[in-house]
């Protein structure tokens, strides 16, 4: 097997998460959400199906925009109601060995003390199987229930980011030397102290002046992914991602963004093949062409159009309800709203898209690509966006939870793994490993995190 | 059977809970904290048991009163490290049926908004199995952490810790009303967005405007747990608490603390006996008085002085180091540690203390009695102290783990079920209804947050 493509589940705490309205589909099983039984199946089919990890998104607030009020979101259960993700892996973690956990979670309303000990506990409780996707929310609303006036200005975010960063670092890799942990029955220690570091944190918006609550856990640092589409967000990755999540609708406009982002790594003194790029993917399957092109028209019969509207609108940060569905995009004459749909139409540039087909569109997971077709369609396409991007991988959006999955772990793994796309079996080890290879349980020397290993420690060399 | 006595395992996702170390015992595995296999083998004992729950206690920061230094607690693992609890419970959740999960959770450095979620995704994944201990942070080293200069007054602690609980009662009781949720597939409904309310609250330390993020859980609040000592920790248990943790060397002590906190909880206008009150008991159980007085014997060699020391100063804010091991409690002249220690030494108080006996006592659980005995000695003296005291239960301690809760199980359960004291199977339904009976499912009328039930319902009872 050349380059393998990797695969992570793309999903929520939540009911609907990118498919607005098929939550009332009747294959549908989502809101089930609140049930551990639906995860730790879910965690099984997955692992039945090698794939590489699940990713949890997340949000903290309502998507508010549309109409100014969150009704729509709220009747259409668009990633609301919305759970907490951490808490759902312990139990996914003991129904499976290799599964790798990707778990959004905001910096924006959490003191990094209080973020290193979670992660540092999941990571123990996980042997090594947990990846934090880093960001800053981006709801107004969830903002002030924080507390805020309002959202912090968006760069600024990613300075508290950067110095957030470098108080995690200091925890998991620096706090704790390697050897400090001893167990020692027979001399009756269980820590050297001498080994354990306060980290004396002073910064600009942090002060942290203990050590780490939690012993090192096998992959100190979690993995770290980041989806930062911005240019000051791709600077951020550049920087700290070894996982970069990205979206677009064209491989031509993934194309440009994955060459940008390796270029800044370069840029960074970091290998840009270290840094491992997933853009998100909706497959539609069925067994025929035909049976494919059936199942898309019913799904997007289901499609709701308000809470389509509602998703798009918490994503632009545009109120789309004062159009007619059935106007074309182009007689929109607000600018702001032209460069936000631009993104969505180059999905097809001689299209004239109404309000309607793009609420469609953005409604059965169309942040990205969505392929409709056989299992050798659905592989073909997968092959044709990994040559033509630059990707390393997929996150696959589901339209029907679990089914999606269910008929792309039964009908497309097969056939990528006869192809040898895919893994047919786990390399043992952390998530680093699996990524990086054995024996790299933690971070890599060219990565900024890797310079807070031991620099606390008192004699150097000796 | 009469009034049944409640049985908590109380532990905490640590080396080494209240038994400074023991974690070189031979038997003892508790250094598997980090293992989930560790914790959904205990759960799965305490409810073969039929344990009511397991309480799990919890702390920020490291214990560095004693020779004004963390090394101590690092070196003998007193409660450090301490892993995040909150992060353990699906795991264990998923293994049982009905064993209740109490979570010490402090609320000084977290957000109301965000802990409302934490607690309302755990309530639904467990199915209503959830209690959160309200603990406002006494350790000076966490407060650091979080970028405060120090402590928050006690007192002060107190009133943020009352606004806090208006916080999420207005999100747990009155943000979305019990018809909220509808998912209706037909009609294409998953929630009626009229029902779901902002709770608008706009107070002297919080500011959250939007609605609650989870729709309603089984319990919708929590079973809340809370444990202060001091009057104003009281006085919040009785307007707040629905179990009570309270701690004592002696029986005369436990009992006043009790019949205090009836008497305040029947001025909040509450049912005294809706109160359910635990005290901490440590069990060490022989088949024979023989086989357990050489048990205990043996344990005792293996507390460690320098950590109990590093635990007991931390309780105290009195650092213990200066005095000579050997030099009896009445030659020290401080009146703030003859009031620290005055609480233990009354355990027997024609005994005369040296600091190495206290340390003793307090490295085998002693917080509160340390019974030790043959299973029908050890099920006398917890009858002894639920007549004696008026307590409802215990919050049984281990100086071995799991030792302590396997010879509990196989030993003093079957004694305590023969004579009717404790249940020999569960009841159905939710923790609080575990407490409380059928039906109760929700905070009971005369509790301060049953008041935000439908607070903001727009037309009531129409």
């Amino acid at each position: 097997m050349g380059k393998r493509i990797y695969l992570n589940a793309f999903d929520m705490n939540t009911v609907g998460h990118q498919s607005p309205g098929l939550w009332s589909h009747p294959e549908d099983q989502s809101e089930r959400y609140r049930d551990l039984d639906y995860w730790v199946e879910l965690a099984r089919l997955l692992e039945k199906g090698k794939f590489d990890g699940i990713f949890l998104a997340d949000v903290l607030g309502f998507y508010d925009v549309h109409n100014g009020s969150k009704n729509a979101a709220v009747e259409q259960a668009v990633q609301a109601p919305a759970n907490d993700p951490l808490l759902l892996i312990s139990a996914m973690a003991n129904a499976t060995e290799h599964l790798g956990f990707g778990l959004t979670y905001s910096l924006t309303y959490e003191q990094p003390y209080m973020l290193a000990r979670r992660f540092s506990t999941l990571d123990h409780l996980t042997k090594g199987r947990i990846a934090w996707n880093i960001v800053s929310s981006y709801l107004e609303s969830a903002a002030k229930n924080f507390g805020l006036e309002g959202q912090i200005p968006h760069d600024k975010r990613y300075d508290i980011a950067d110095e957030f960063l470098d108080v995690t670092y200091k925890l998991w890799e620096g706090s704790w030397e390697d050897d400090a942990v001893v167990r020692d029955k027979e001399r009756k220690v269980y820590t050297d102290p001498s080994k354990v570091h306060d980290i004396n944190h002073e910064g600009e918006f942090f002060k942290v002046p203990g050590a780490h609550l939690c012993e090192p856990s096998p992959q100190r640092t979690p993995v770290l992914y980041q989806a930062g589409a911005s240019p000051r967000g791709r600077e951020f990755a550049a920087k700290h991602a070894e996982c970069v999540f990205t979206a677009g609708p064209t491989a031509n406009i993934v194309k440009k963004g994955v060459a940008d982002l390796r270029e800044r790594t370069k840029n960074h003194g970091r290998n840009p093949e270290d840094v491992i790029v997933y853009t998100v993917f909706t497959p539609i399957v069925g067994k025929t062409e035909e049976e494919a092109q059936k199942k898309y028209e019913e799904i997007k019969s289901y499609v709701s159009y308000e809470g389509a509207l509602a998703l798009l609108s918490g994503w632009t940060g545009i109120d789309f309800s004062g159009y007619d569905p059935d106007q074309t995009l182009e007689y929109i004459e607000s600018n702001a709203i032209q460069s936000a749909v631009e993104v969505f139409t180059k999905a097809d540039p001689n299209h004239k898209w109404t309000v309607r087909e793009l609420a469609t569109f953005v409604g059965i997971g169309g942040r990205g690509p969505v392929a409709v077709g056989s299992p050798e369609q659905i592989a073909d396409q997968l092959e044709y966006w990994v040559e033509e991007t630059g990707v390393d991988g997929f996150n696959l959006a589901y339209t029907l939870a679990p089914g999606s999955f269910e008929d792309f772990v039964e009908l497309v793994i097969p056939i990528l793994q006869e192809r040898g796309l895919v893994q047919t079996d786990y390399e043992e080890g952390t998530y680093r490993e699996k990524l990086y290879g054995k024996g790299q349980n933690h971070l890599k020397e060219s990565h900024p995190g890797f310079a807070y290993k031991n620099l606390y420690q008192q004699v150097k060399g000796v």
